[in-house]
């Protein structure tokens, strides 16, 4: 269950560098690389001669060479060239809309019709120089959707994340959930405690005492179709908080995009962007690192839930408050699935 | 096809004693672990909040917490509390009947309300300080009742077993089988042969002489569901044999417990007791690792004949005399089956 | 899709020579061993006692003795012996038609009325002085038409077989196919070229000067039901080419038999027979390193096209000239099938 007549994040510029890649994104086989002038294109993976998949070819001179016969595929999902051959008849194959922006590959997986590069989010952290990022990629055999779960309720990092980012306030502290349009809000503010780990490694980071208390912060941040921000960070406590001068604050987004692959599997964009010390590679390798282990906790835990979900598919799962801001997402994800199911309706996001 | 309404071996005690242990037993996924004061708990392996496995969280006190949002589980499968959360109305999970006793944790798979621990079988030899006991567990992808038939026939040592307990004369030897009651017992006795030198090893092992010849018995017991211990020894030939006096014998039981995981999977409780030597640890442990050799054969030949009978389902097996112990284990296991199904019956094993 | 009322190569004699071989042939599991006088046998892999797989017990004096209780297993497939039963009533297994020749040992899976060795294709590079022959086994997780039309089309060796055989010239020279009978030939011959790789490794192997333009050589010819065998070779250039006198070339027989396991996985018997240099063993070893390697690159293009086949198993694929061997073949080989299930008629390849 999730929408196609949208914008997901279909893997980074570097994937695509120097070979074609192949990857499934919401049930499409689809191969990604750079055409004649370096701009990406998204065919289905599919040679249209025999069937071998075009992504284990060659891009020779911006053509994607099928690896099997040497048939050239063009952009556009029409065959160039193949030696010997002449390809007017050959049949097309699906090309889909695709846009590099923002320091990812975006892909549209279903009506082209429909595409408009206008909808793809603006992340002003990925353009301007007072930001740094830094982030990864997981492979996940889960649905999508109990990632978005995961990540619109941060309690679970108390229990999940206990030497990193969790810390016993977390659940101690109410959360509030609030929708406006598509977008779901969930934010909890604690005041006055001890950073856990990973913030005082950033406090330090910035050149900040991480020795004493700090306010806390987490203002997560839904967008259809599975974008979520995460805005989060501490501050000397009693300086503002949230609103705290950057010389008493350490403040962060923390990136995530999700990519249905199929049904129960996706692939998981992480990353952090910050606005202190950006120029210090170090520090953005060493919270990748930091990342990356606590995303790899949430791994384990979503794999398994996943795989109890499959097992009893019939039960029926609570819907408390903490859970809100998932239920909240999944509802604007069931209506635009439904709307781009029912007939004569325009694209779900325009 | 098992019966439930009875007790199967779950798990060593050393499986649950710093962490919760999840384990699918008769088709069940269920989570182990111990309660406020050590006492064994059953309970579903699912959290009612998200569908988390309960198996992955910790026990606190007593309670078993969800590793996801911190859930607290208590032994009756009535949630106790969870952070920011009114509990009263979270829906109970399934707890399941299970006692500790023997050396082993029992569970009761079936209907709880039939579930009486004067059922478990008393284990002599694990009691008495006249016994001592050694045994792993091996997880095996077969069908639990091709092992009812490989203990209940032990030519197969011949074969299976040539270079610890296997001899030729096991097959040379007839084997008796009686029923009684729902106890099946096979036995078979050989006189004035050469021990094999699993044997020998245990000769040596009571100070005896390994070199001369023997008399050796085996006499195997099935008790449903799954239970199946081998008295097994030797005797200096001439001596009175099984009835010999301990001096010129050694003797031990063989014990087998098999529970079933699916239709085609079980786990594999086994291991052996003796009244000899009791107070040699290292012979224990020679033995142990003595007997893991001979059940890792067992588990090869009898996984694939498993996926050999899955190719084949239609086809029909022999049932020769040596086969008779398996083929009335059987029987009485489907008489019980039976009754279970049955409405407005007593439990199978009251 | 494949026939069955006809002769595959089933292994190596090499592969039975001390113990069982169990292996899948047009979806039977069969086991492989030699008889009494060293004859192959070749049995359902099915112990009629308690289905226990025979490939896992033994041969004792031509007796293929089951692992589990030792049944004693006749090469008709009648048990000759089992300890301390009567075996008259047990019932037969199936026996398969069974002939070791040519350094192969061919298996006819279907009906064996209609087996006869006779129609075993004559290998001449097998038995003579005069040819050296090296080669080895592969298993592919692909239908085994695929590999028909991959060797059937040897364009694809500019593309997938870069570093050793490919070269530009041979999908810039047109193939002529040709179907005589059941045998269908493409040919290919190109003039005037530079040698690849293994070619002038072939070329120093029969002391000729590899740094000379060649004329070179392929002509596939396909027999059903799945034997290819390829003339391949170079010679100096305008010395006769295919037909230069031998003191001016090197010519080879690529050797391909393509048994069916399953629907979508095969057994692939490759290898090379050479008339030059014939006693030079350090040749025959690097030639088959080469081919391996060569092969090895076959595996991974035809794994990912049956992958990428049964993901879209409606599409349909183009069929060009350079297809037209596979294409043809294929017919053959539908038509054998036909006539297979089609009653009264006469065995396929009679």
């Amino acid at each position: 269950m999730f929408p196609k007549n949208t914008w997901y994040v279909a893997c980074t510029p570097t994937e695509i560098d120097d070979k074609p890649l192949g990857r499934k994104i919401c049930g499409e086989a689809i191969v990604f690389y750079r055409g004649a002038e370096g701009q990406v294109a998204a065919l289905e993976d599919f040679c249209p001669h025999r069937g071998a998949q075009l992504s284990l070819g060659q891009v020779c001179e911006g053509q994607l060479v099928c690896g099997y016969h040497g048939l050239a595929m063009g952009c556009d999902g029409k065959t160039v060239s193949m030696p010997g051959q002449r390809v007017q008849g050959f049949p097309k194959i699906r090309s889909y809309p695709v846009v590099e922006r923002h320091g990812f590959v975006w892909v549209w997986p279903g009506d082209a019709a429909h595409a408009d590069a206008a909808l793809i989010p603006h992340l002003e952290w990925a353009e301007s120089p007072e930001w740094a990022y830094g982030g990864g990629m997981y492979h996940i055999h889960c649905d999508y959707r109990l990632m978005i779960d995961n990540l619109m309720d941060l309690t679970h990092e108390t229990y999940v994340h206990t030497t990193s980012i969790g810390q016993k306030e977390i659940d101690q502290t109410p959360v509030a959930t609030k929708t406006e349009g598509s977008t779901v809000v969930t934010s909890r503010f604690m005041e006055n405690v001890m950073a856990p780990p990973f913030w005082r490694a950033n406090l330090r980071g910035n050149n900040l005492a991480d020795d004493v208390p700090v306010d806390r912060w987490q203002v997560c941040r839904f967008t259809p179709p599975s974008h979520i921000l995460i805005e989060v960070g501490v501050a000397h406590a009693g300086k503002g908080g949230y609103h705290a001068d950057p010389q008493h604050k350490v403040h962060a987004v923390v990136v995530d995009f999700l990519t249905p692959e199929t049904e129960t599997s996706m692939w998981y964009f992480w990353g952090m962007a910050r606005n202190f010390n950006v120029k210090d590679k170090a520090l953005t390798a060493q919270i990748r690192e930091g990342q990356a282990k606590v995303f790899a906790e949430d791994t384990a835990v979503l794999e398994a839930q996943q795989a109890n979900l499959s097992r009893y598919p019939e039960r029926k799962l609570l819907m408390l408050n903490i859970d809100a801001g998932g239920v909240q997402s999944r509802r604007i994800l069931d209506r635009l699935i439904a709307l781009e199911q029912a007939p004569d309706q325009q694209p779900a996001l325009a």
